[in-house]
């Protein structure tokens, strides 16, 4: 039984907007991703997505307004939801959300990542 | 959209070993949990339990070894596996594990506790 450091994890991340895979919860996944810039307007139709902020701020985009997220701050996206995360400077976030979670959702497009463990 | 702050939660929580949901992810909820002393020996048949450590060190019991985990760390308890969870002083937990999870699991008991919202 192992135990997983967060911080350890980070330093091996280089990509921003490219989530990895640190856990298996039955069929969920935690992945740890790092924010810089805007990424794109998207849902998911059938996934929740947590995002818990680590380190800096993320500003979670609605099409109704914006939601700022801090240190030891989580905000639950529930599916169908169109959302746009921002990261004015670099934030660092655990995802919690089901295994068949695609970053950019119904959208797709060429900042689609496949999340691989590390 | 709302989002949790952690400590504002964590400051509401009075009893150990009470486990208080904070949110659902589909059909996962996020728990958190001030862990003081020594927990009762159980498993759960089916769930997977994720023990995010905020503040102090979990030590994590199982039948071949014990695993401490410090902020910043979790550790996933795979359903099946025995464990026992100590905290030789206060430990603050963020749990993730499918809404069916039980406190004590399979043991019962006691300690058993529902999990309300807070």
């Amino acid at each position: 039984m192992q135990k997983v450091n967060l911080s350890e994890k980070l330093a091996r991340i280089a990509e921003a907007w490219s989530p990895k895979v640190v856990g298996e919860v039955n069929d969920f996944q935690v992945k740890l991703v790092k924010l810089a810039g805007e990424f794109v307007w998207h849902a998911h139709a059938l996934e929740d997505e947590l995002f818990l902020v680590l380190q800096g701020e993320l500003r979670m985009r609605f099409r109704d307004g914006e939601v700022r997220v801090g240190p030891g701050e989580f905000i639950i996206v529930p599916h169908g939801v169109e959302h746009c995360p921002v990261a004015d400077e670099e934030v660092h976030v655990l995802l919690l959300e089901p295994k068949s979670t695609v970053n950019t959702g119904t959208a797709g497009g060429e900042r689609t990542r496949e999340a691989g463990w590390i």
